[in-house]
């Protein structure tokens, strides 16, 4: 860590208004200079989406007295792309966190999240990069029980650094009486869809995406059996998707022979 | 494979009218049953992303002669999610294929890209699948050297199978002079995101998101380096993204104590 204030960049997917970015920001307050950069609406499932076919609007807003707030237009990860070519010009923060999400980001649920995206893109910026969320997407979620080991795990990042090409996934459960920090591994899982059909006014069909989440993974040493047993889980997470292990085996198919 | 004909599920990112995906049915049509659903416009740079708030259409359309077509208003993984569930009816395909892309999905291009985001929710729906994509971004871009490729990745696929929640991102260089397929890893590199600020006509700036593409990565095992000696690279991709390597270094941090 260097001897002046950290700069902390806090984005979230739930947008700039969502108690749980508030939660976040205060507690990184605490720590270091805040700026935050936040969609102006929901983004929710957004995944790692970015805004190529439009415009993005980026506006200066007060909220909270004394930290510097962003609203921007776009997504998650355009968010954090504006936060650091023209918010901050290029000098890195020192930290980049986001959320604090309004419901699990765990298992499966990292691919389809704006939150995690946004982490995954500070980390794509070699920017060390943690990504929070709670088990409560409620608007009326108590995150206070979660600011102890937001601030823990932030600091051990600023202290220790992470690995290159690294970010944290960071899970808290709903209880209070947490147990502890557990690093954990992805549980493999899967939303099995359901689409609620309905018909509009006009008799024609539309679909509701929902879905029942699907455990397929009995360890426990995964993120899903740390909160279920309500200790925070922390998944380390890469950006190399490459299933080095599969590359032998395709070899020996022999393409082209 | 099994001894009747394949069911083959296609779907991209450039929506159902683009050439690609034209390409790519016509190829898969060659070997089996093939069922598009397609997004009703474009959708590139959507990455993961779902549809959560607002409702889905999906309408059965007949663009090509002897082809079953749906078009879908939401995103790439969307689509997929649709055909399994409501037009295919929980029969899941024998292949799932998406593209051919206008432009690259190599490198960290494969977190952006719909395209490659649709055959990752093909595997987590436990379906072989694959992503095509060219090295042309026009409309116009010329597809016609890919097809013989396509259809051979495509049916060593339906023979050998895959490794388990493993799928293969397969790129084309524009060249027709493709010297053969090379198994690679995903190469090392970033955008550096560049934003074109502009005035709309009441003063209030606007931002285009554009970037320039950096390669931090000189190996010669890489995606990249194949495309760049006008070599088809298939990456295996998977997507547990913990960074199993990262775990006993955490681990040493002992939080809580």
């Amino acid at each position: 860590m260097k001897n002046s204030k950290p700069t902390i960049l806090v984005v979230n997917d739930d947008g700039i208004t969502a108690p749980g970015i508030k939660a976040l920001m205060d507690a990184m307050a605490e720590i270091g200079r805040v700026v935050v950069v936040a969609p102006d609406s929901p983004q929710s499932g957004m995944g790692h989406a970015i805004t190529i076919g439009k415009p993005l609007r980026l506006d200066h807003v007060s909220i909270y007295d004394g930290i510097e707030m962003y609203r921007c237009s776009g997504t998650p990860v355009d968010c954090v792309k504006l936060a650091v070519n023209k918010i901050l010009k290029g000098q890195k923060p020192d930290l980049c966190v986001s959320g604090i999400n309004h419901g699990l980001n765990n298992s499966i649920n990292i691919l389809y999240s704006g939150t995690m995206s946004a982490a995954v893109e500070g980390a794509i910026e070699s920017i060390p990069s943690i990504g929070f969320s709670l088990d409560d997407y409620t608007m009326e979620a108590d995150f206070s029980h979660c600011i102890k080991f937001a601030k823990e795990i932030a600091m051990a990042v600023l202290k220790n650094g992470l690995p290159t090409a690294t970010l944290l996934n960071v899970n808290f459960p709903a209880t209070k009486a947490i147990k502890g920090i557990k690093i954990c591994r992805q549980a493999n899982a899967k939303w099995a869809e359901e689409f609620d059909e309905r018909l509009d006014p006009h008799k024609r069909p539309y679909y509701w995406l929902t879905g029942v989440f699907q455990l397929n993974d009995g360890g426990e040493d995964t993120d899903v059996w740390a909160l279920d047993h309500d200790y925070v889980s922390v998944v380390p997470v890469q950006f190399d998707m490459t299933a080095h292990y599969a590359i032998p085996t395709l070899n020996e198919w022999k393409f082209g022979e």
